[in-house]
């Protein structure tokens, strides 16, 4: 493998007014910078991509700041150590990195976490153990919690956190409904990931199938015998909506995502709703709670690692990988996530098809 | 006291379609059942008047059966046992029941809670020191974890259970802000409870109002240092709306009433405030919850007259009775309590003057 002298990379060209859209990305090549004492060159292997880059492209008030215009597209890497000024990172290492959507990145070692030289599947950690993966775990475990016989809805129900909420609560004894957008998907979260059931929300019944899905077969679990005790809400408006009339008391929904929302700022909404989930709220005693996994991957990394390594290695969760080849197919990729057109963790092949 | 030989009570004639009206309540006399063994004839002395009564009064599914048409307005009270065949309860008793809105009731003795013979204010029971007061303890001290610094921010202020919240507050070491409808009520906020600021939502300066007391003067509290950590809801609405753009990150808001939306159940909401909440929920990692007095009462009952005695005793809580005279005015009197008229916990002095 040889350095190239330029780097290819992907910035934000314009913030979008709606929907993003392919002209919302610029693919450029640039120098690559020659390094400074204690930097060192990343080459990118694999690429994640996932909903919360929507945010970032756009200026509204977050919990991060905004990708700026003509800045590289932001997201978190595999990559390994192509040229080394600093001996904490010499060339060959492995290392997950936040150096965004381009070949290569200059760094100075800030925010590296290694590898090990001999990991299985380097991507792995872009997803069930990593973000994706933490986040399921924080989320279900610390504000969902699940009791053995209780009924656990998740959305994006074969995506990258889904996929990982609805197995560990199936390791913890519940009663799992997955929410996805087609046959094909629901089918493979009951055959492969072993849910209890799985509703398409893409269908004209997929109102009373979840109700359905939550209310009969339910062994006794909830308060009321039936219905849902964790909401896992990964993606908001319509889904949610039908959600919640479905929700048994006490029930607890981490809020992660609303990937529904991210392209469609302007949601047709039922001027009701409002009311009626603060009804919700209070009749049934419900909490809701946001979170983000940066809030506690700190003092949680090496706990969630322990259980999600021993988990995937068992073989008790499986993972499914949507793999995009070359940088530059990662902007359609993005905005088919956005639409759900992937299936699985969406990543990009940027040079890792080795590893 | 002599007893006479009917009752005198007041029953649901109707289920409101939008907002009660008198026309909603009948008052009638029927005669004193005869006691059977076991039972006790109580008197009432003080009725409580609260807004959940207005989510009885509907069929709507919700956490307590409705009151059927025909029945007796469900209700809290302080009575005095009249006559007894029951040893438990001698005739001279005074008693905290859930005897409703009537002038006599038999009872078996189940579910009532005697006071001391000494009591100072026995009406108290119904507010401070009863379940207005129970609510705002739990609520603010569970769900809403204040911590010495932070912003709060309570409506119905000089309420039954926005005054105390207010004041456990304070005690607590926050910064208070409340929220009144009206100059008088606000005044009296600042003044007498101590609160460091109360805005008039009526007035038409609200929002702006709101935004500079929780945002200027406030000494470092808060993960941004200004803005709303705790909102403790219990009016839902355009005041929750002007809420949560103004809650900091982390924020908590116990949800243990909505009273703007009970006599209004097609709110003129704004179609787009529910995915708002959910982005607010989310980016700001908010936790909602709603909870109801009677799930933590029973276990949590001594410690709460353990602290808000103690605080009422020494002084640092301060209470505010709206007293209403005669039974035959407690209708009028619970729909001015919908609309805001009553300042200071509603009871209605059905034959307590004397206690």
């Amino acid at each position: 493998m040889t350095e190239p002298a330029r780097n290819r990379r992907i910035v934000l060209a314009e913030r979008p007014r709606g929907r993003a859209t392919l002209s919302s990305f610029r693919l450029e090549q640039v120098p690559i910078p020659a390094l400074r004492d204690g930097e060192l060159l990343l080459r990118t292997l694999w690429l994640s991509l996932d909903p919360y880059m929507r945010g970032r492209m756009s200026d509204a008030p977050s919990y991060a700041a905004p990708v700026g215009i003509g800045e590289v597209m932001t997201g978190g890497t595999v990559a390994r150590v192509e040229r080394s000024l600093n001996a904490g990172y010499p060339a060959g290492d492995l290392v997950v990195a936040h150096s965004g959507w381009q070949e290569f990145a200059v760094s100075d070692g800030s925010g590296l976490v290694k590898l090990p030289p001999d990991v299985v599947r380097p991507s792995y950690a872009l997803g069930v153990l990593g973000m994706p993966g933490f986040t399921a775990y924080i989320g279900l475990l610390d504000i969902g919690k699940p009791q053995a016989g209780e009924t656990v809805v998740v959305a994006a129900a074969t995506g990258a956190v889904g996929s990982v909420v609805g197995q560990i609560a199936k390791i913890k004894g519940c009663r799992v409904v997955g929410i996805a957008g087609s046959t094909e998907k629901c089918d493979w979260a009951v055959r492969e990931l072993g849910f209890d059931a799985c509703v398409d929300h893409s269908s004209a019944a997929f109102g009373r199938s979840l109700a359905d899905a939550c209310t009969k077969g339910a062994a006794g679990g909830g308060a009321a015998g039936r219905g849902i005790d964790v909401y896992f809400e990964n993606v908001g408006g319509k889904v949610f909506q039908t959600v919640v009339p479905l929700l048994n008391p006490f029930a607890r929904i981490p809020v992660c995502g609303l990937i529904s929302a991210y392209n469609e700022p302007k949601q047709p909404a039922d001027g009701e709703f409002a009311a009626a989930l603060m009804r919700a709220v209070l009749v049934k005693r419900l909490t809701l709670r946001g979170f983000i996994f940066s809030d506690a991957y700190g003092q949680r990394r090496d706990e969630f690692l322990t259980a999600l390594g021993g988990w995937v290695r068992e073989g008790r969760i499986k993972y499914r990988e949507d793999v995009v080849r070359g940088l530059e197919n990662a902007p359609d990729a993005f905005l088919g996530l956005l639409e759900g057109r992937n299936f699985g963790k969406l990543v990009v092949d940027v040079g890792g098809a080795g590893t």
